[in-house]
């Protein structure tokens, strides 16, 4: 059974909440996503945050873009945690977004994440339902130290070639 | 009965909604102020919004601040003009309730006014039922006239004190 | 006879302006475009705005970028509601614009809509007419529950075939 | 046993933490509070932050202001969700600090919050805890519904009392 | 004759433009200066901008705030230079002003000073004067000449009283 | 003899400043052009501007991006009036050398022309001279007589055309 | 003999630059303050700049706001480092001063610290000269680990007494 | 044996990282590169931040984007000069990096550059090594010499083709 709902307010954010997505995924974390407009449908949208704890969500991932008010509302009609993700439009660099998903007044959170930051998002809906989980907190750490590994990886190839080298087979790629 | 409806986030907006208000009384627009939380009452406000037209309202000015969702989702829900004022919060200035009102998505225009701009949302509310009431139409007029008075008038007390006595005498008001 | 006027100060602006006029047009609300600029012909300007109430206009729609005073001047002669589109320049993504176009002083507002914000402020243009116009007011309620279905089918379409096809799908057109 | 750290970089952050603090008392939410500044005391942080899962913290809540580097650190070594709270400085209202926590990069997020949003982050913690706490779920709608009751009460007393009298009676207090 | 004319838009901006005042005052420039607002009574300015060259003014100084059009409305319509100074207002810190007078589009320049700038635009309309009038730019030599004396004395003072004593005796004045 | 100036730091900045003294030509006005570097060649710099009243120069126009130094240096130094252009770079949309140029002390004015605004310097320097010069004066007012006809001839265009046909053979050209 | 030179536009920037000066005394680094506006006395800041090596000089702290050119300049003339620091102003809280301080092109590097941090250009300036001062370098670290040690007893002290009584006590002095 | 540690939290800074490098080896300082991630792996951060010292660095030069934190935890650490270099990302323009890098809290500098200004760390950096190393000093002036040479090269070019001729054989380059 899903445990994190993930929403975006229109197809073009689907790009970044795919890699929400892909990540959770990774994580071996259930999931199930949808598009749904908070404001060309408030109807549909009010019975999707009402309805989300009867379905068992412990989490919700919103994206939006301008000024993204998905997020804010689910977190207005959902008890648990609703993560935000920023999304850039066609001007401003999500600067828009990110004022309208994280500036919420006191009393109900959004858990806001980098604009454009699919990835992080699923690691912070995993990082929450970790807290009393401990194989999705080791599948955690596991994670962490891949990537540690990753840049150990790099390091170790800048070492042996050379910025120079190392830039020249980057770009051959 | 009142055409316009004043609503507003959190009681801290209502000296600027108060100057809305007080400005439709001069122009002899009936209205109906309340206060309600998008966020912290979303069936509240739900239910306000779905029957705005029934109460015959033509017009809502919606003020908030932070991560201002209620001009937004007023605008979603009700059919006719929605004017949305941004208001400033502790910090940023209002940036952040001008982004989240005026940068709405395709479909859903809020037609946004200045930083705190309760005057002018009334006058705009005004401007737009005077599309359809002549009688309104002219005390827009007259008061445009008042105003372009009470400028002429301060150039001629001006031209008359030159600007050193103006000021003094404007601090010892 | 048009009740809208479409006015823009320079025709690179009228990407933006067509979408606002194809709008009009979709809601069947007659209006009249053209391209006058407040600083290089003054003049024009003055005459265009002063007689629009005479051709019967009940609201202007003025968009233009930078130092943006087009909008705001044709607000200060014309007395029915001005809706101004805050245009994108080659620098700073319209963030000069929305400012010279929404921050106007007491008494003179203008409707600001998001940036590049065409279609909006169609819309908003025929929300402010339908406050008197029921047939109108049926129509755009009817474009709601166009773009209702639009984001259903939407959604319907990513729940039968998932992100990954969807985008697939969605890259391959 | 605490369930939840409050860390920040300086004494002067601690009206803002202190209301998280408070907040989480109300919901019934153990915490611990401490400073640990992770620019003056690496060490220190470093062995708060990785003993941090040992002590049976679940959430860490961490604020900074200026270059705010102690969120996004903690979040690098401790495995579950850290909530971030960008403060106000001197200078620049907290802006600086917001992108310093938010903006983090691939693998590592912040849970960020709103401008020294004490409560917020507070709620937020128990909205996390929540998700396998059914008792402090309540306790969570059993606020929301007190925050919905309040909106109503000051409504009603507008709608008695008109909004000058109402500015005039909270001016009085 | 008066060859500067001033012009303001409200006299909340009479302190800084009587900075400029003053300032063309000590460098022995005649000015005339006026309120005049561009929104309130569009058919003052236009008549005050056609007349300005008739009545031998060279240059024009206007200040305004807020989407401040004044300056570049003066620009389109006074054949030769215009020079704006942006106000703050109650938000924003001038920005907006900023925005609203430097960014004018090709064939329409205003000489923009910094926010709140009076005393430079006086300077400024002094050294544009100065181009044809060789005793006007001796007296702006002068003024150079007393600036570098004051900072020269401030740092003799510096020197020999140490930044202690120096601000001790400045915060004892 | 040219009575303007015209220099840039860096020959990046020549295709900005080009249209600056395209313009210039086309006004009739002469000018000499040149790069001096303040940053790269602090003597050359100061020889340049300490010499340019010597020369016959009656006003500077400086162009510079980043950190744009040149034209308050130029101000600090030429006695007549400097124009400034703040250029864009390659981040931050030019925004860092409209301060740069702008925010001069109290004492020593640049006048600043839009970002990018190489036409608009132009045509300031020319209204500068124009103030002692009626040919040049009426070359001005030809000029702007001709934009107007410009503007005046794409509205006659777009009312024969409409705003799609108009659009297509724009884009066919 | 002093090895760093302590330079501002004005003597509103003593503050912040006398708090340097106390850093350097209690770091044990000779210095020599004084007022030098590039601005307003070109030749004099050009002679300081060019002789500043003669002195011994081994770092330049230049602290100026606005359109903030001192730094810059220092840069282009003096051949060892620059430490930039943009002061605050009447408005945008020193942001114009840090572009006009950070963004040098390349070529010409200030080190710049944050808005109004004196402190923090004297231990800059200590590190550089630490870099051949091994007792200069210990006292830094002493420095440091005095730093820790604050923290460590606000961190007793909070333990101790919670953080509502920290706060009264700390309200109380 | 290496006296500047270059530093960079992810191969896509190492283009502007690689500017450094190639500037340090212009000027004869030798360096050491690799790359660390302070949030990937906090703890290969931590032992190359304490054994930098050591390895006889006497500078680091540190570059990140977005919530760059690399550079100010090198300045916890590290007891000599930390060069930080804000890099650009997908949004914002390095705007985040900036704040992140520049605003350290009082105590711990971070000597901040130009967003992507590698080529300036590096000159920083020898400024830094030049304080006690004549040669390297001497080699600094020849390097502004150069600088000073290629400017007076362009500078003549354009004296002898003119702008037009200039830009045509720049394009056909």
């Amino acid at each position: 059974m899903p445990k994190v709902g993930i929403v975006m307010g229109s197809d073009s954010d689907m790009k970044v909440m795919g890699q929400a997505a892909d990540m959770l995924e990774k994580l071996g974390v259930e999931y199930e996503m949808t598009i749904i407009s908070a404001h060309r449908e408030p109807d549909v949208f009010y019975e999707y945050a009402k309805s989300a704890e009867d379905r068992d969500f412990k989490v919700i991932i919103a994206g939006a873009g301008m000024a993204a008010h998905l997020p804010g509302m689910c977190a207005a009609i959902f008890p648990m945690p609703v993560i935000g993700i920023p999304m850039t439009g066609k001007v401003l660099d999500g600067q828009d977004a990110l004022y309208s998903i994280v500036q919420m007044p006191p009393g109900i959170p959004v858990a806001t994440v980098a604009i454009d930051g699919g990835k992080n998002a699923a690691i912070l809906a995993a990082k929450i339902l970790a807290t009393s989980d401990p194989e999705l907190l080791q599948r955690l750490k596991d994670f962490s130290k891949e990537m540690k590994e990753e840049v150990e990886a790099k390091a170790e190839r800048l070492a042996k070639l050379g910025h120079k080298e190392y830039m020249a087979q980057k770009a051959a790629k």
